[in-house]
């Protein structure tokens, strides 16, 4: 992994960010008033994707975070957590795994069903996705009330995946969304509202 | 761009590929009879991709063929080409800019309808996605008929982009689908089955 030292926003890429870099990524996340649904507030992270000093930034921190867990394969659930996660297997030189919708995978799959705020939710691994005992890291956009994030891992750790580590770039602190990992060690994120 | 050259696969990744890669590459692609509906075989990257070393390989000559084209943004489709263009964005570093089913982007955006097999299908992208005039390579996993990546195509000019370039992993040769992108130079894939 080569990390530039030259600017002062990369040069320590270590977790806990530093309160300036913090709020230097917070300034490149948008706030969408009233979206999905009246008086939530979106954090839109199309805006930090598209600058690309902040999207280096973000994607070699969560590696460098990653790496520390030693992986063998960075997982990541459709569609968000899909521009994540392979940028930080190929910085590690290993592979990736998609968690996906019912019936977008083609091979056999296992699949999980979660509980939502409203409703249920199903993802989906090939059987075959991750050797028995591999070291696996999950990566996702946002953490929010953890309920994908879990439903997620009881997935993985089904297919036979030793889950090692969950990293975000967003936390939403003051939805306590860690409670529902706290079987899990090593859960990161790069920015929190708390 | 650091590029290995101790590993035969890996020395040169400039396109077309050598017979020797490109067979490589397709020992690593599974293919899937009847998915998503009988007598169509699928082409599954998730073999490819949960392999370090192809998955590797397959962005970083993707990375070089779009490089050429000097792109501003890599823009891809969601979901599947989320998995690459944003690797190639952060590689060149530069943003990533995604395309998205109707009612996942939380800003204003614009759309476009585009004619499939059976029906049609909408994409939407943020209006301020793209800066009037940047160059984008747009990135994908499969070239099948090119009905997407033409929707596409249109959707980015619509908000202002400039198409330098399109590339694939995989291209379903006879399917023809260059066809539907013939008003754009530089379309490139990896892999042909022809």
């Amino acid at each position: 992994m080569t990390i530039q030292t030259n600017e002062p926003m990369t040069a320590d890429l270590d977790l806990p960010l530093k309160p300036e870099q913090e709020n230097w990524l917070k300034s490149k996340i948008r706030d969408v008033p009233d979206f999905p649904k009246p008086s939530i507030i979106f954090k839109d992270l199309t805006t930090l994707m598209k600058d690309g000093e902040a999207f280096h930034f973000v994607l070699h921190a969560l590696a460098k975070e990653s790496a520390r867990h030693k992986p063998d394969v960075i997982a990541a659930i459709e569609a968000r957590g899909f521009i994540l996660a392979p940028v930080i297997a190929d910085i590690l030189r290993i592979g990736f795994v998609p968690l996906r919708k019912p019936g977008k995978l083609p091979y056999k799959v296992e699949r999980v069903s979660y509980e939502l705020e409203y409703g249920t939710d199903t993802i989906e691994m090939h059987i075959d996705a991750i050797d028995k005992g591999q070291r696996v890291v999950l990566i996702d956009d946002l953490l929010a009330t953890g309920g994908t994030a879990a439903g997620a891992s009881s997935l993985i750790e089904k297919v036979g995946g030793n889950l090692v580590g969950v990293g975000f770039v967003v936390e939403l602190g003051f939805l306590d969304g860690r409670k529902k990992l706290a079987k899990h060690s090593n859960i990161f994120s790069l920015v929190n509202y708390k």
